[in-house]
Order: structure tokens, then sequence, then C-alpha cells
């Protein structure tokens, strides 16, 4: 596990965490010094969804938040996970659907050559769906950015 | 792991079938009588990237190509994943990037009430980033559709 | 008119149903046997819009609303069908224009090779404009999907 | 028929010119003293189907290809149209599927307070698909602008 | 400055009216007897952006409010500046952040072959970012159309 | 002028460069100690725009290309801009339309409470248009992120 990259650790977070895996993830997480945090938000609203996430990384110090090239930072990745969990349009509620979501962000350095200084990623996982129990299925999103 | 979701499977897959836990998650996937595949692409032209999915799914008969029901769903699924790597927009080399990708698909049922009939799920994970070497970073798509 | 795709069935009939042609369109789709449902909707939210297609389908006994796969075909042609009328955003009253539509719904069986099982396709007509009387023109969306 | 709009008869023209109803839907274009034209095109490549309408709207002088606000009209006209074929991309090709498309072009007056000048309408219609003989199926979009 | 655009003025107008040179920007408007007007808003909500250039325009008799051809125009031109604001999606408070405005709306003539007829041009130069004070950063977004 | 932001100061520098205004414009960069380059490229694909700024940026020192993060930054930036210039959709020959584009990119510290660090903006302006003489208008687009 300790070459699986910043974004692979964030994605198996949040789709693993509750799992006897998400411990090793979390023990690699740590072994590499990366900040981190886990949450979840059900919502119609998407602005429910990124205010979650922005409010994790803040009370979890995955970000400053005096800085605001942190919080721009962390906006875009949060802005294109959800890209991925609407496919085609960042709307839930307006087209009648919703969703039921765990996010990770984990923030860290990469090991390779030219990545200087600090990355920060969000994955999305849970369910997207109709406003009727069961009537939804798995969706995913994924976001990367320079911080 | 037997309580996992069919789209966190697939994803799971994508993103550890050369390691051990990929074991794992075949072994479920099998057990579940799931039809699935790996596959992997690099390429400018998204359009090789969609064709490596419909090649695999078809050569690995996880969709019938008789069928262009079948083939529906996949493609559906296919550009909804491609969506996520893309975030905002479906283009790689129009815009100056290029991907380096694996993907897995996964078709079956799900048992949940009302969740009759099957359903296919794709999963996408890799690089995505400039044409210089290492100046890229990880990139996640994911879809799902009834089929 | 026996020669006409379901497609087009189903925008003759959003568009001619109060018209002495459409009286033709509805005894091709009942010789056919398909299932279909014409109804009207007038609003600035669009998910009023989405409610109104998907509570005419289930009540009129287009889809089955015990089956997610149902729900789910009906969706997907639904946003479709809306992305044709928004012409690249799905939003209305966001930014200031309200429609007033008439939809149709037609599911059922297409006689060629490979295109087994049923289809599904939606068509809304009508006019999009400014909340102001009048100020508006015509506006046509259409999807398809298979169920 | 006279009661109907401008857009309804562009997209009527669209899907019944070879049908005994067509002509009914030409006489009236022809009372009303609209300019109008059919055409046929089928390409994986957007920019054919943008020439081509482009073309045709020149040819028989739907627009004067000496004005360039003409030209701009029918421009945005033909991409709206070309949005409702693509739901949300504009790409055809790059994402591999191709188009067989009738389209088409009607310009005019609107007899509705506040209408005056004239307006024009795109409508497409024909079928999107995989590049595979019968893998296709209906798709339709619509534009309109003031001209 | 004479041998500046419609569309370079309008621009300049909304950045530096309140300078120096805005007075010889608005020298030029004038001695080429072009319509135009500044305002300001900010919001979260989209729509009262669109609304507060509509109804700039209509008050300072930029656009006649009486012809829908005329706000047919403006409201594109509009909704192409917002797009440049948005850049990937029109949407403000529904992603959680805000803006805070000034946008210029120009009308004349261009004196080129070809370009007869008057066009219209609407930039929108502020500020956008999270609703938190000094979190933001500049934007700017521009439309054209004839009218 | 000293109190232009350095997104207002990129915009004035890509339009007012050849201007007696753009010697001021350039004063002011330099006093604030900013890196930045202007150029020009023409074209009908879109992948030869972002080449044409990303190789502007490094030649001229703008950014460094050792270094992914500062290549990150200003590819996200050049896109945002790119997406002002396409409204709706990133696309110029692929949908029939050709640029003539001069950039600007400015690099620089922001003097406001929370705006550490250094930040890069992207203007271009220019004329979008059909492949004929003569037949295009202004465009402008804007793109802004942290480095």
């Amino acid at each position: 596990m300790n070459s699986f990259s910043l974004g692979k650790l964030t994605c198996l977070l949040a789709m693993l965490h509750n799992d006897s895996w998400g411990k090793e993830v979390e023990d690699e997480l740590k072994t590499r010094g990366y900040r981190y945090t886990i949450g979840k938000v059900g919502s119609m609203d998407i602005v429910k969804v990124v205010a979650a996430i922005e409010t994790a990384a803040k009370s979890k110090h995955i970000i400053d938040e005096g800085h605001y090239r942190e919080a721009h930072a962390l906006y875009h990745a949060t802005i294109e996970a959800i890209q991925g969990i609407g496919r085609g349009t960042i709307q839930f509620g307006e087209i009648l659907r919703t969703v039921g979501l765990t996010f990770a962000i984990v923030r860290g350095t990469v090991d390779r050559p030219g990545h200087d200084g600090e990355w920060i990623s969000v994955c999305v996982f849970g369910s997207i769906g109709a406003p009727k129990k069961g009537f939804e299925h798995d969706t995913l999103g994924f976001g990367y950015n320079h911080i």
C-alpha cells in the first residue's frame, strides 16, 4: 500500500473506512504524515454538500481557514468531485434527485519528481437517486488540486 | 465484503486488482456470479477510451454485442465515467491533456427491493495531465446504468 | 405512418394531439400496443417539470412504479429531453426564464434487428421565455432510453 | 394548421416532408411567405452538420450570406439544435457516436404582439448511435433565434 | 481609441468607469452615438444578476422593452457573460459562491463590411468567491449578440 | 491605477498593450514586481490556444516549467479563460468557428488580508467567428488561480 497514490488512498478511505481494510488505509495515511478526514452528508441541496466538505476540512485542520488560497484549492477540488457525482450537470434537488454521501479529504506531499509542495484530494462516494427510499444507485466523484 | 454494493466492488476492482486485496474483490464478484473485466487504455483521444471499454465489454462477454440495448446501457455508463475523469468537459487531447487509465466493468444483479434485473457499472481510475512525463495527477470516474 | 419510428410518433403526439392528425397518431400507437400519455406543465422550476413527467408516467402506467429500473430509464430520458429545452444549461427560473410545456411519453417495442426489449421516449414541446406574457418562443426537447 | 407556430411547422417539416402531411406543411409555409429548406447530413463530425445547415441556408437564400448578422443568427440556432441532439455534450465522433440527420430551416415573421421582425428556427431529426449499422435510435434538436 | 471595437469599449467601461480613463471611454461611446449604461449587482442568486442587467437595459433605454427581439438579444448576451463568470457552470449560491459585479451594456453599430444593423455587448466584471469577506477573486464575463 | 486588482491589470494588459494606456499598465505591473507576458494566437484548434499560453508562460518565466504545481495552476486558469471565450462549450473548429486572440498572463502577490502567496490570472481577448473574413465578433475570457 505504500506505493498507493494520494488520490487512491483518498478513494479507498471514502469507501472502506468502516471496513477492516480502512484501518490499513488510515495507518498508511498516518505513516506519511497526511492530514485527512471523513464525513457524511445527505441532501437534495448541493450547497449543503459543498459546505459540509468545507466545514469538515476547516474543523479538522485539513486546511487553514485563514488562508484564502487553501480554501480556494479545496473548493475547486470539491466542485470537481461533485461533477463526478452529477455526471453532466451539478444539480441534485433542482432535477429531482437526492444524494447520501461519504466524503474523504486528504492533504499531503507527493513523492514524485516535479510534484513539490502539497496536494489535496477529495473523494465523494455514496448513492444518488429519486427522493424515494431505495430508488438510488452508487455514485462516486473525485477532485484533486495543488494547495 | 459481502455487504459491498456493485458499484463499490467495481471501483475497488479498478484500483486494487494488482494488489492482494484485489484477489478478494474478484472472489466476491465470482461468488455473486457477476460478469466483470479489467482493462487499460492510455490516449489523448477520448474515442479510444470509449472504444477500449466497449471492446473489452464485448470480447469478455460482459455485454452481448448482438443486443443494442446492452451496448446502449454500457455506452451511457461509460460516458458518465468519462465525465468524472473530465470534470466539466469531456475532452482530453483537444485541451492538451492526456490520460492513462485502468477501467473495470461489472455487471450483475442487485439484492435490494425494487432493483430487479441487471445493472452495469464502469469505474475508470488512473492519471490525467499534460503530455509531459510526470506532469499528471490521479483521476477517477464512475458510471452506472440498468441493463 | 406505420413506418414511423417510436421517437417520431412521440414527437408528433406532443405537437399534434389537439389536431386532427393527432387522432391518427394515437391510432397508430394503439395499433402497435404502445403505452403512452400526454400532459402539460408550466413552471420556472425544472423540478416541477421532471416531477410532472414522472407522475404522469406512473399514474398512466407507462412505467411500473415498483421497479426502480423503469423509473431510472424514464428519468434519464426526461433529463435528456429537458437538455433540449434548456440548450446548454438545465436551468429555467434560476436564469430568469419560464416554460409552458406539453409532454408526450411513449413506451414500446421497436421492430428492428438488435432492438429487442422495450424502449421509452419523451418529447417536450412548448414555449420558453421571459416571465412576461408573450415574451417567449418555441422550444422542443427529446430523450430516449432502453427500459 | 394556420394556428401552428413557426417552430412547430419547422419540426413537422423535418419529420414529415416525405409524408403526405408534409405537403400540407409546405403549403402552409408558402401561404405565410416563409422561406424554408430541407436537407440531409450524416457524419461523425459535428462540423459537417453545422456546415451542411449553413450551406443549405445560404444556397436556398434562407439567409443572405453577405450579412454577418444573419449568419450569426443562424449559427446560434444551429448550435442550439445540435445541443438537443447531443444531450449534454456537443460531440459525436469524439465520443464514438455518429448521426444521420434531416434538418429543416424556416424563416419568417411571427404574428404575435411584440414579435416584430423575423425569426429563424432549425429542427434536426434523425438517428444517433454507435458506428454499427442499426445500433442507433431517434434524436431531435431544435433552435430558435431572432434574425 | 476611435479604433476600439464595441466589445472592447464595453469591457473598458465596466472596468474603468470610476477611473480617469473611464471618462474617455464614455466620450468615445457618446461620439459614436452608442447607447450604454453601467450598473452594479451583488448576490448569490444568478437570477438577480440577470434581472439587474435586464432592468438597467430597459430603464436606460438600451433596449426597447416592447420588442421581444431586443429582450431576446440582450438575454443571450447576458447569459454568455455570466458563463464567463461561472466558468463551466452557471451557478453561484447553489455551489456556495457569491458575486459582486459591475456590468456595462453597450449597443450600437459596427463600422465593418457585412456588420450592418446594431449589436449589443455585455461585460460583467467584479469578484467571485466564498460567502466570507475577502475570500474572493476577480472574475470577468463577456457576451455579444446582434440586436 | 495602484488600486487596480491583479485581474483587472491582466485584462487591461490584454486589451490595451498596443495603446498609450498599455504603457501605464505595464509600468504598474513592473512597480509591483509582477511577472507578465503578452502573446497572440489564432486557430480553429483549442489545443493550439492552450499550448500557446503555456509555451509563452514557460519561455517568459511566468511559471517555472520544472514545477508541476505551477503548470497545473496555469492550466486551470487557461481553461477557465477559454470557457469565457467558448461560452457554453470549449470548442472552436469542431463547431465551425475560429478565433484570433491576444492573451495576457500575470503572476504576483495580492495585497489583501488572507491572500498570501502568489496568484496567476489569464485574460484572452480577441475575435471569434466563422472561418470567413470579417464574420466574427469580440470575445473575452478570464481565469484566475492560486499558484
